[in-house]
């Protein structure tokens, strides 16, 4: 039996081969991936067109016959796995619906690897738009609960274990800055995304005189990429939306990783409503939160989806090959899917969080996670050096413990104690300003230096970051717009066909 | 309103944790992930029945219920994602089957922990030995091809340039050999695999006198998991099987590697039938050996799959959690699958590929490959020793190419101009000794040694891996037929249920 | 100027090549990499012979040579990179000490592929004998501590939340399982370890009538790897070695994880003596569990090379490559050592944790961790199903949640109420029946069931995993036994070259 | 014994803790590594001196001494792991040159927190310096050898199969404009590693009046990481700084994958002179391309590095732990470092390759690899469609190859059979425009299209690059000039402390 595609090969493609490699293209081709499809033809006809590589009459049947298939949609198309791809599949219906010689001329001066190419680029650019928007929801919510909690005071951890008060507020400053920084990975990833490959034909060019341009911003792009073998070779642009997707999952699992902890009984710290969280099947007291498990299992899922990639791509030739265009990035498609469905929990993450503020408050006075604040206090009242003052107070939390009392508990006593066998001599302190110095809300009012606890800098901190916030919502905006222009272009370029 | 399956939770699930969470787990609950619910259903009330932990009346309406679902397919269970996952919705289905009184007592000492790890060894396990009864069928295939071509020469390469002559039939006995080895992994991890966690509970055990012994020997498992928190805590075993089906694709990824360059124009040392090679859209000329990068490509998916369970679960806590056992590994399903579906592929390759066989033959005539047996055949007839036979052989192929000469132009007269040059002395040669030191079919003959290209030793070594393979495939055999033999026993348990 | 090494080759190495390919092996060449080297040139010297390939008297001066250069050490090597790798380094120091003549007759029947494959087998096997010995020790101290406190309650942990009492005694027991298990693996890989490559020569064997058999005798192994391209073309035994240490690493990285939040001042439920904490340069208060987060970074750092190998070797040729031999698996070797070592700090952190015994158990008593064993004892008690149990004791749960009180106010009282609510009738219960219900010492002792938390069941389950830990350690030691006589075989052999 | 660095630790450190987590450490504080270390010190001192924190002769004091131990280099550090890290082992070292009074007010307002992460973005900020310097060399040469063979024909491949004729300046400019975009990805992470974190402290700022600003100015930052534990708790833009490393690595490894093929004596494409090639110690004859092996295999060690660095980083906790800071990042410096090392070898390689042009531009006569221009040709010429053309072309090549001729021989008799066969007629051409049609310089020569393979076009698209280099290189130098520039500020200002 002759082979559906082509009349240099004499058989029909294999079962084993449909199966495994044509197969799940078909099965991906929705009425998305049509509509690209659709919009990527009529670009290229239009442009024929003008260019008078295609007759007129012809481009208005062809332009008829694709408007057609989009509105009955993908349900429209035999997906068989014999027609190899979404575009010989595109173009059988095209033939039966415009007709075998109409049809024959659409693809002049292109080939399905820029075709591929140019719909995979517009794929990725919905894709960024999509991951930033989304993920612009979520760092708006964790700013909204940063600002309502500058002033809620709660440990500060390293290691862990506590180090010094900061609040909740500071806590999610650090992640809306992180967010922020990761905004700027995708936004500068899709000015790379943005250039189209359509009319680099195979990998060489055409030598049709074909506009590119042309094509390009019809299709809304801003440009185009070349030489025309980097067009159609690789998908760097792809591997690159991952990893900008992989890098803000790694910081978001690392914050799941504490907001996880802090969500304890031990702990106590965190709480969320019930509809956040799951439940035991056997165990009735229990309250999990998966949500927070959910991101940490994301990160890693994504960390496996760009290390595929990265191991797929690496070892394809320079030129096409299914490993370096398709195959072997496949994963990184429903990856990035699941990017944008996670930042809709992660938004109800940071709005639904509720610290537990008395009892955070109180730990603070507890822990010691004020033995700096009083060490910087004895530099400053007593001229000894931060090293000095640094070993007495270790000294006197270790007196304090071995005597079972805890941060409340030190007075001028322990420290005088502890200076003696430090430095060899007493300072002169009382208990008063060893309790000023331990008091947990004025250690976080008084790091006023920049980026510090202090809940003025915060609140700065913060408005700096919806400044900026709002400059990067408008800049996905414009983009959107771009898009949009350029498809009412476009649209009106094939109304133009006909007229 | 109220949470759908605890009294704990006052609020109903969000409807984002619905869709990141719950909804892909519900989604994955086809017809066979149905039958595993239900033959594990019917095991537990067997064994519950049996020690008097449920009424015989109230079990023999639960095995009447679970009899029914299992007749009726996935497609009656109501997979709202508010049930959060596939056990409560089959409990929600077998409560309306059986009423809510029965179907109360159906969990006793169990938890959904224990259930879904013995879900997935069972699933697993079959995965297994699926992924064995198609590597085998591969590997038939293999080494079939590898015999009828025992003595087709062709240049053996290093660093692909000509190395040294070998066989077609010995470059795939080394496959075969691979592939065997590969086999042994995934035989190795069945054994992990084949342990069964029900009656763990969730996480401690169960204070029900249940029979952990019995309900693992009416799933077929050869034995439990012990202490508790290991059969329910990890999918260890999943990972271990995602890495047997790494190990095993890498090795094919520089098989395909190989066989792809040998199928180009300029080797055309193998060629593959039209129904497995794909076409161009633009350049007619084209045939592409697709199917070689498909297992390029499934490399690098796997390395990602198994890379990303890794990382997924390494950041997970020990005790259980989703990233340990659910969203953490869930690549790894499909990923399995996908090496199933590559082994028809890769028999089909084995099947079809046809070497060149005269063009290899002449090649190595020309292109020095048997440079190596004139230094050895130096080595016996002049007494010198081997490095001396190496830099004379070295220099006179550096003057045959100089002077623009193949190895079938390399005569005595330039080895003893050489032998002037590096050891001083001629050495006493003729043209037909050089000749016949240089003929690829002596050389291949020549390697007697165990495992070298001599026809007799690579027929013996491709007749000890038959033999091999045929015992590793009586194992799983075996294997299926343990899990066949426990079903009727458990068939036959449930029926005395009702007896 | 010349090449060192080739008469072919008409140039000397560039220094960028010699620089990125040759430096760094040349730089790894240290004494015990000398040692293996000499045992191999040994072996290959003594068959030799008794193959009458070599005349005695060469034999007797380059056995003679080796045993000077062993005795002298690496640092007597030239290991200038243009001699492209150890073994060329090694003969040039041969040459100059045997003499040209007689060194020219020891690579009789081999190549640097075979050596290079045999030397990295000999030096894995070597580190596979560590790892297992080094975690052997590691497992004894898990499970001595584990049998320490088969009685000290404390909560077990779902989702780290509270989910049933356990004791620390069968939380490490879990453990002491996982590393048994992790073991296995690592011994079942020594298996395919342990073959010869010698005499396989450059990928297609050798037309001189060598012995394998014996060489690999000699060298301790158990046998020869076959064909001959499989022989010499992958490192497959290392990656497999690389991915049992990685999927320890990553059980291990979870066991710190929950270790690392027992360390917390929340939990306090575990601590460490001093000399295992890391301090603060700043916070005099701080004592940081660096040891428990070193896990976590070793899992990842294993990921990662054991990652990067699978993607070096996957883009490789079948045949021999740099990056299917050495560069692709370079980062195994230093991880590998790396897990060796950390297995020293492992041991110390099974034996220095201390559990905070009584704070542990009672928290038992307040978290609810119990709630599973009132709900069991309900069915027993009333003849409720599990379902109905479930329910009314997750609304209890709720009630004293929300009157602010712990599991210790559940009383008959409420438990009653939410019968009511949730069945629509009471179950007369009384406080005395309650109370024993929710106690947890009471709740472990009662899971006996197999792999269950009570203190005898986790007893003899560490009796059986002492039992197997000694198994594995006696094959282990009998491997090194197996070793040493190979060596004592050799050192007789050679002397008898002289005799 | 006392702890060596804590008043609060009673033990000193366990020479497990010691070995497997500071001794790495230790060892890589080297001569570069205390350079920097001084430098931060200085800066600090400076400002701590400006603000009045510290008095001035004791600032003087201190600038003294570290300017001594700058000079005297690292091997005057005692780096016992007792001391924990680099920086106690400097204040260490400053202690015994300035006195313990002098050294212990150098640490008022910060921590070794922000000390480390300013220390490794210091670190960051010169590798990604020298990464863009060291590749941009290499984009020279590949783009001068690009210019070189503009006009050398040349066989382009899709799937390793002849395509359509490019020159290998085509393929040449298309690698210097992917590496054009990697350079890219590097110069704007260099904008987020170009950031100060000097007075976070431990996470939460200080209440010292410090002056951020001063200290980053002095160090040559553009700028401060703010809030302060996104300053000291995580390395991402280490992690992004070895995510552009993978990425250009991953597309060289593509190149080099071609590169190799086109190496074989089967291709003869390209050759290289014998200083970049390996032998072998066997083969004679042999030739090795090690050079490209070398960065397939490069590729593979950086996807290991990212990977393992994102799997440590994804575990830990959002505040700061080894594994997010140190440890879990371990293996991206030294990655690195070799990435920088690779550099002067691809330069190598660019430049000293060499294309076998004759051969070449003679496969192209013979591979079909013009039918594309031929079918382009027809739809001109006839006013056929490209579909109709593609099939006819299609056939009349499987007729050819049917009958055993090669491209040179397709004539206009075969082509009308083929058109008879597809279309049904006749088409009326001539063995002259065959002829001309399927020439594969007028082929290459037609593609003028923007990226097409037209000389004058790659031409126009490689001053464009050679542009865009050398603005790329003028940034790259006025960073470098702004870090000397901050360094000469630091050296005055250091010296304004003693006038």
């Amino acid at each position: 039996m002759k082979n559906a595609v082509s009349s240099r090969l004499s058989e029909r493609t294999a079962e084993e081969v449909a199966n495994a490699i044509y197969r799940p293209g078909m099965k991906a081709f929705d009425d998305a991936a049509l509509a690209r499809m659709c919009s990527l033809n009529e670009a290229h006809l239009v442009m024929l067109c003008e260019r008078d590589l295609i007759a007129r009459p012809l481009a208005r049947t062809l332009a008829a016959a694709i408007a057609r298939i989009r509105g009955e949609g993908a349900a429209s198309i035999d997906l068989d796995p014999q027609f190899e791809d979404g575009y010989f599949a595109f173009e059988n219906r095209l033939s039966a619906v415009a007709g075998r010689e109409a049809t024959g001329w659409i693809h002049t001066g292109r080939s399905r690897n820029d075709i591929g190419a140019t719909l995979d680029r517009m794929a990725a650019r919905d894709l960024c738009l999509r991951m930033m928007e989304r993920l612009d929801v979520a760092r708006a919510a964790c700013a909204a609960t940063a600002l309502r909690h500058a002033e809620t005071i709660m440990p500060g951890y390293t290691h862990l274990q506590p180090a010094q008060p900061i609040t909740f507020g500071y806590f999610l400053a650090n992640v809306a800055a992180a967010l922020s920084r990761e905004h700027d990975k995708m936004a500068q990833a899709y000015v790379r995304i943005d250039l189209c490959s359509l009319g680099a034909a195979a990998l060489a060019g055409t030598s049709f005189p074909i506009d590119r341009a042309r094509t390009a911003d019809l299709l809304g792009f801003a440009g185009i990429v070349e030489p025309c073998l980097e067009a159609v070779g690789s998908r760097d642009f792809l591997t690159e939306l991952l990893w900008t997707a992989t890098s803000a999952l790694t910081v978001l699992s690392r914050v799941a990783q504490d907001m996880y902890v802090f969500c304890t009984q031990e702990f106590a710290a965190l709480s969320f409503p019930d509809r956040v969280a799951g439940t035991s099947s056997i165990m009735p007291q229990k309250k999990n939160m998966l949500a927070l498990e959910y991101f940490r299992a994301a990160a890693g899922r994504s960390i496996g989806a760009l290390t595929g990639a990265l191991a797929g791509v690496k070892g394809s030739n320079y030129s096409i090959g299914l490993d370096s265009v398709r195959e072997g990035v496949a994963e990184a498609w429903p990856s990035l899917e699941l990017f944008v469905d996670g930042m809709d929990l992660l938004r109800l993450v940071f709005e639904t969080v509720e610290p537990a503020a008395e009892r955070l408050k109180a730990r603070c006075y507890e822990n010691f996670s004020t033995a700096t604040d009083l060490a910087d206090a004895l530099v400053r009242r007593t001229g000894i050096s931060f090293r000095d003052a640094h070993h007495i107070v270790g000294g006197a939390v270790q007196m304090a413990l071995d005597a079972g009392l805890d941060a409340s508990g030190l007075d001028a006593a322990i420290v005088e104690r502890s200076a003696e066998r430090e430095i060899g001599r007493r300072l002169d302190l009382d208990d008063a300003f060893v309790r000023a110095s331990l008091d947990p809300v004025a250690s976080v009012a008084s790091r006023t230096t920049p980026g510090g606890t202090a809940p003025s800098e915060v609140r700065r901190v913060l408005a700096a970051l919806e400044t900026k916030r709002q400059a990067d919502g408008r800049l996905t905006a414009e983009r959107r717009a771009t898009l949009r222009a350029a498809d009412d272009r476009l649209r009106a370029a094939v109304a133009a066909l006909s007229a």
